[in-house]
């Protein structure tokens, strides 16, 4: 199979049902005698909850949301791009292995879009093939499938499962979609954070870019969306 | 309010709708050339995904479950207890502080099994009525509730969510299920497993202490129940 | 033994011998072709050093100055400033056991300010004493010491050996410099700071409370010294 | 630069200066009423020192271990070697960039042993030199490295600079020296084991494979060396 329009195909399967409620439990913890058990059982009005924990994470005790976890799938994603997302030390993964599972005829890679239509679109596309070529016939003759993997590209592209907490969630935000980031982890972060502000539009405004959470901007190279840090 | 028979209170409040599920997608997306969220759309047999996942945890493979999280409120343990717990640098914690809540009256506190209805109980009873007083005393000339809490002992309870994953949650249970390990914690531990294992019996084997996992004991004074090891 | 005017006692006893050079390593090898040893042996220029180094930091790229370790000594803090510490899980401690060192004598303790030389200064050394009495009293009937510890209070110091990253470093000055911070902790990590600061003093300005590095404060109550963000 | 037998390069640059007296602080620390500055300011004799630390160790208090950082740096790895590495989430890295770092000419890669000289390894080498004139049109085109590195195989050799802690060392070894670990991953495990036991031989009983540990083999696909697990 050959790349796919909709790369990189990414699916919320765990969430916690009522992540504002176990947010709020763990502010109210804090700073209450009650025991946390009867704080859960106790319902809560939604505008104070949320007044409450906007407070909490404006003053930074960003503890407070590790509670929620999220789970994800993620396919169509290249190993450039894993190399890069695996860095991330708070998370949970489970990546298909390359030393383990074997690529049937062509491999799935992925185009960037500076290539896309241009002229080196073809002798792309034909070095994928003949890479294909040689993997199918180091398999044939018995080299193991760790070893053929060696010519495979960084194109080429692998699936995985992750998990991460909200607190890293919005890290991963706030780092991958500033447009320095490489362009496919900023187009899978913008997938993962669309799919839980479907569930919980509330978090939108922290799933940002860091320049909108600073309002400034303090990479070295600035696309001037907003301005560059003086100190 | 004094001690309760009941204490620590645990519930477990956040869970993964099907644990089993998820490692088994975990272990599968290791090793298949399928897109995780297809193997997470189909139905799988439970026998065939026990048979998987136990033969993956065998081997040492235990990222894979790391996927799973669970969420606890818990009350009725000591300062000493959660001392010890937060050491766990894997677990994410809400704590009641002490620097912002005010005790009021009797300060809640356990009082060790060792001491229960033995000459020394009341003598225990009565320094904790004497620290309460003080404790009150303070608080009412001004001394900031962080300075008071100063004269509060170890045995005085405190109240927290905690969330870990089944990884971390094992590794729990082999470090703290051990004899060697604090009663208090011990108890506490034994509690969360419980909660586990109800609703996933399958797990119990897992949640143990060290020496049932290794079949030996590898603690300096050990209780006996299995064989030192040599080496 | 009781409160000395030195507490906390802290020392620095590893340090990295060249932490510029170690960070400024850190940087060149993401950045070029060289191989990373060869730039190790290379001598380098120490204002080259830091221009770069000062331009990698400021743009957030923090991994860099995890290669830098300090390990400090720490004695006379508090078992309430401990509970603290220990929840910088970035960090590694050893720390005195209360289980299994028995007291004697009258126990180590601290003071807080707000009740030196005050009315209540003389009932809060008594409380103390009494304490102590008891302490002993139990160990002599043979309660075992970690439940005897259960009556210590918070007030009691530990010792402990720590270890930290710059990363770490950095943070731990951000938040708890922070006048919000516990009086303890925050005079306990600037003598760590200092520490720091004495073999590298480039390192001051980023060793600093989280406003300063901010340009304002984020903090629920202000001391005012910095503006309040308004987002 | 094409393989060079010597792959990979590992250069040990920094460690503690005295590991075994600072994981003796930190047992002696932990047992013991005396200010760790004041054990730490003690001469203590070598062999009572390697006794405390080997008993302490063999009863898995770990965190003792954390206060040694080892650094290297590492050249002459393939990228499919660094994306297993950093998996590890204790360690700390700082890794060539190929988004950023433009290769010049035949970029630097490894054959594995299993294609040298065989009747593949011509079609190998033709395979890596077609790559890197694509590559370098991609670069004269005006596509960005971090685009035409998608052409780039796992082959590539990277650099980097890794921190870790002898405990996160212990783990590295005991999973990465066992022969069901990918060749060129052991190849570098263990010369970074062989540089620290050179400094230190004591730490030699536990720079090793899983099953040398353990006293069996927890493997799916055992090698025969040691019995493996019926449990």
């Amino acid at each position: 199979m050959t790349e796919n329009n909709e790369f990189p195909i990414v699916n919320l399967i765990n969430a916690p049902e009522n992540p504002l409620k176990l947010i709020y439990l763990s502010c109210r913890t804090c700073y209450s005698a009650d025991y946390p058990y009867k704080i859960w059982e106790k319902d809560a009005d939604e505008e104070k909850m949320l007044k409450l924990v906007k407070k909490v994470l404006q003053s930074g005790h960003h503890s407070t949301i590790e509670h929620c976890q999220y789970t994800f799938t993620i396919s169509g994603v290249t190993r450039a791009c894993t190399h890069q997302l695996v860095r991330h030390r708070h998370m949970s993964f489970s990546q298909k292995s390359q030393r383990y599972v074997v690529e049937e005829g062509q491999f799935e890679y992925i185009t960037p879009p500076t290539l896309k239509n241009g002229e080196l679109h073809a002798e792309y596309d034909s070095l994928m093939r003949k890479i294909a070529e040689l993997y199918e016939k180091m398999i044939e003759k018995g080299i193991p499938a760790e070893d053929a993997r060696f010519i495979l590209p960084n194109a080429a592209t692998s699936s995985l499962v992750t998990s991460l907490n909200l607190r890293e969630m919005i890290h991963l935000a706030n780092l991958r979609l500033c447009v320095s980031a490489q362009h496919e982890i900023r187009k899978l972060v913008k997938k993962m954070c669309k799919l839980v502000v479907e569930k919980e539009p509330w978090l939108g405004e922290y799933l940002v870019a860091k320049c909108e959470k600073n309002g400034y901007c303090d990479e070295i190279r600035s696309c001037g969306r907003f301005p560059q840090q003086v100190r």
